[in-house]
């Protein structure tokens, strides 16, 4: 039901598998090393239905912060080694050549991640004609296609019409996602091999970005930078709910009430009922995620609801996660 | 208590006069023409306590969109007309010069107004030497003074030196304003004779631009770009409120069964009951707005709340309105 | 031989006509208006062998500043009048769709005049599947492509592909040139039907975009932005002469005597003698211009020359004709 | 006699000593280590007559190339470590603030390496209130003040007024330089202790910022972005008599006949004689440089003669150096 959002308006056209799995146990591998948490899904036919994703390969990396230099390496350490991984599972040789396609709006913060990512990359493919560069790297090409607002082209067209002209041996799309929650925007870097498949979940193969509509490996690479206003409120019922569930618990708590700093009741785990969350918010206290979403959508679109949340710093943070992934992608790609 | 959520955070220093007025009958003047409503209100002692508002002449235009050329035109000529009143009302000479200021930060795009509106000013002070220019014009220059979170340097303290070296007759500042409202987000220019007063409210005299500190005539231009997540989380609410009334009422009218498009509750007056919103929302609903604001402050902070709504286009609209206001003050300023 | 002069080096790819038939008496139908020039040449099989130009209609449209606004106006009247005709010259019909390509580099200021001419298109293409647009409008889509060293791609490629994917019926390409003289910069838009021919002359047809390679009609804009080093080291001597011939002859006037500016020796006809030259200049004075600039290319190469010359503005002026050309092609193209 | 040619009309203030004193022997110290040259002269009164240089020191470091990574590490490296020294022989103490200045046009390429160095200074300056820092930090504080062709102030008042209200202990300032080579372009540093002197020479002081005038140390670092086109014709003529006379010399050496490059005029000593000059250029040959810049000055000011030389690839390498140049003072500044 909340497919009926159409988070496509603001160009961003694809979202975060991590999001549809994180109810169904045991189908996922979970790694946390120095406070990055790195999940892996291999969606096969059977979670395919259950999940509404393409079957393939899902790499989900999350982190606190990429402003701090060290914490940025780290980032990029783990995005080299996961990159590379699915480049071996995936059988594509060391001289295998790319095109790499930065998805996006150049022109709207929170979308220009892809552009801003292919500023980042060393491009060899015409310096091959030249013989001028050592064995180290390998063909590599880009591609800003726009989008479609902007160029009047349907992106995945301008791909394919380049793609079948220039044969590279796979491609790798960059693209900025939408977020069902605020805590991941811009923490947050999937990477997957299903391509990019513009609208949501499986079956519009139209303008689907994928191996059996080009025929060569597809790795897509992702960054959630925006949530929809409808999100923010969904995701704050629930924090309410959460918040008030606490309070109760520990409004006679002693060590409390001398607490400088206010208590987190996001820190401790909390059994949450029904019942407290209709007192806390009536009728609207007693619907599910999806109902009060799409409720959230009745509301707000008489008046004329166009909204995002970003972060206040996105320009920055979209800045350097563009600097990771480009540089990351380089240092995977060729021999540097 | 709603001024306990840090709005400096991103950079927005002020905020709109007529959001704090609007429950005070009859001390605003009010004219609507072609769509574009003109709010005038002067402030005086008595009201300056109510509102928590400096003393002073606030303007406020309202409009649709500046995106459509016709439109754009239409209130460029209003913003001309009643700036030109208020250099008028405060007894600004023909040739007194004037020093431009536009505040905020270039990085960041909703904070960005100031910075672009000034590429678009016409700059003569330094062509008066060379007499190089016909009577037509009087003396304007301008400054950027950035944010002290990328200058290191306090803003008001780069004005006034400036002010006192340079000696202008009077100022202009430029800035872009946090609104409580998305409906007003990029579509109401405030002009006012108060100046700026970063942080919030009257009183805090040390970084204010203004008469008081700088001895000349400070004028200041903003326009919201901007809403606290808070807002569109509290304002939400109160929609849910207006729809669910609404729904009720029509329930079983007939004619909207045979309805196409979803009816509107905005369009529509609604009496609005309070027992309503406590069975749709429970003991949410039993709060005033500045409850649920610093309640919804409480939540949002554990979870490291840093997030601001924008319209998806901001990029687009910023552009229009700094274009708009920048021309705006040109034909104002010069005779051209 | 001037041709050994590898102008590609910084991204130019095309040049001006009419420096090719300035030479060649009555091929060419001039109008001067409100100090605009309009020179049109229709190259046949015979001038075709003289001037190494390819067959076709070439307009150059002349003028002397574009940042005064009255004179912007005219020039955008008259490139708007001229790109008509040609429009009706070559039979396109009010609802053929375009295709608008920005060649260029858009990080490098003197060849960024494609992209951001772009930038100020009018793109309805993806609209009209949405039934959205009045019959004021035809279909108009853009392209970016980028230039080789920063995408790794070949531009004609790349074009080629899109052209043959989207079968628009007709292209429009804006690109900037290199000029053979400063006088020229950045005050001369040249209008041709005969697409882009990378390199120089005719021949090279490889990378060729023509109606005889796409089998559409392929209209080229073109400004020249900048002038090659060697340029204005051989326009300097020429100068020099002139300069030298005219002080001779009024060494002895005695109304320069009393004068208090510069005389101007391009004003007045001078006539020019080789021993003049000679004198001046020694054996450079000996030397046809070809021959000077085959030295001066051979003098410069070893110091790793690799120099542009631009008006010091050009940044500002770049954007000043790009609007032009961006807006002149919209109100050509639409009915607006 | 050079200084009547106005290089401050496209905004650059100020030049390099280097070129002043290349001509007079034993007064500088110079080393070479990695192909990076490091040049030290300490002007005082006597040289200052000579040179028309302020009294102090300049240090000029000469390199190939900064795209280079290897490279751009080499001189980074020797950047600091003269930084440093600089900072030592001026007895500035490890705490003491620090503001940092951008100078020139950010909106024209090779005018904005101030304003470009800047965006990569760490500024600690108001976080000082927060005892935020470790004390690896000292107070650094920046400001872009802009040209007065935009501004409309004169941009040395800016700096007095700023440096008089904040008081920091001593300033760096950042300029785009103009070189009377296009050897030196974008591959040279200067850096002075004598301040910033805008017009040429010594005895304007009006418009200086010096110890001087500001009573706190003014470190002043410099790289030149570009040649005037008066400096490339010149240098071609030079260049033109050393090819010629190395042709001569060379004509029946049987082994330049077997050669497939070029031969390289400028890898060799030869010695130059005024006869060869004058055969070659005839009257021209016989003029000293500064007659020569004289004469074409002359020769190019009636055709509005408003021509800079820069490389193609300017865009990228004010990109690179400023970067160097702000991460090396970044590393000098703080303990990082």
């Amino acid at each position: 039901m909340e497919h009926s959002i159409d988070l496509s308006k603001y160009q961003i056209r694809t979202d975060l598998a991590i999001e549809s799995i994180k109810d169904i146990k045991d189908i996922s591998e979970e790694v946390v090393e120095d406070n990055i948490k790195v999940t892996k899904v291999l969606v096969d036919d059977k979670i395919s239905k259950i999940i509404n994703k393409k079957n393939g390969n899902y790499i989900t990396i999350e982190f606190d912060d990429v402003t701090d230099i060290t914490n940025y390496n780290k980032v990029k350490k783990v995005f080299i080694k996961e990159l590379n991984n699915l480049l071996n599972k995936l059988k594509i040789a060391k001289k295998d050549s790319c095109l790499i396609i930065g998805l996006g709006n150049s022109k709207s913060t929170p979308d220009s991640l892809g552009p801003l990512t292919i500023n980042n990359i060393i491009v060899t493919n015409h310096l091959f004609e030249l013989d001028e560069l050592s064995d180290k790297y390998r063909r590599v090409s880009v591609l800003v296609p726009g989008v479609m607002g902007q160029t009047g082209l349907e992106t995945s067209d301008v791909i394919s019409s380049i793609v079948n002209k220039f044969k590279p041996n796979f491609i790798i799309v960059i693209d900025a996602l939408a977020s069902q929650s605020i805590e991941r925007v811009n923490k947050t870097i999937q990477i997957t091999d299903t391509g990019i498949h513009p609208g949501s979940g499986i079956g519009n193969s139209r303008k689907e970005i994928s191996y059996e509509t080009l025929n060569i490996p597809c790795i897509a690479i992702g960054v959630p930078t925006v949530v929809d206003a409808i999100t923010i409120v969904s995701d704050t019922i629930n924090y309410m709910h959460k918040h008030y569930t606490y309070s109760k618990l520990n409004i006679n708590n002693p060590s409390h009430k001398l607490m400088v700093t206010q208590p987190n009741y996001l820190k401790e785990k909390i059994e949450l009922n029904k019942k407290d969350k209709e007192t806390l918010l009536g009728i609207v206290g007693t619907l599910e995620e999806n109902e009060i979403k799409q409720l959230l959508f009745e509301v707000l679109t008489p008046i004329g609801y166009n909204m995002m949340v970003t972060p206040k710093e996105v320009d920055f943070l979209i800045e350097k996660l563009s600097n990771l992934i480009g540089n990351g992608i380089n240092e995977t790609l060729h021999n540097i």
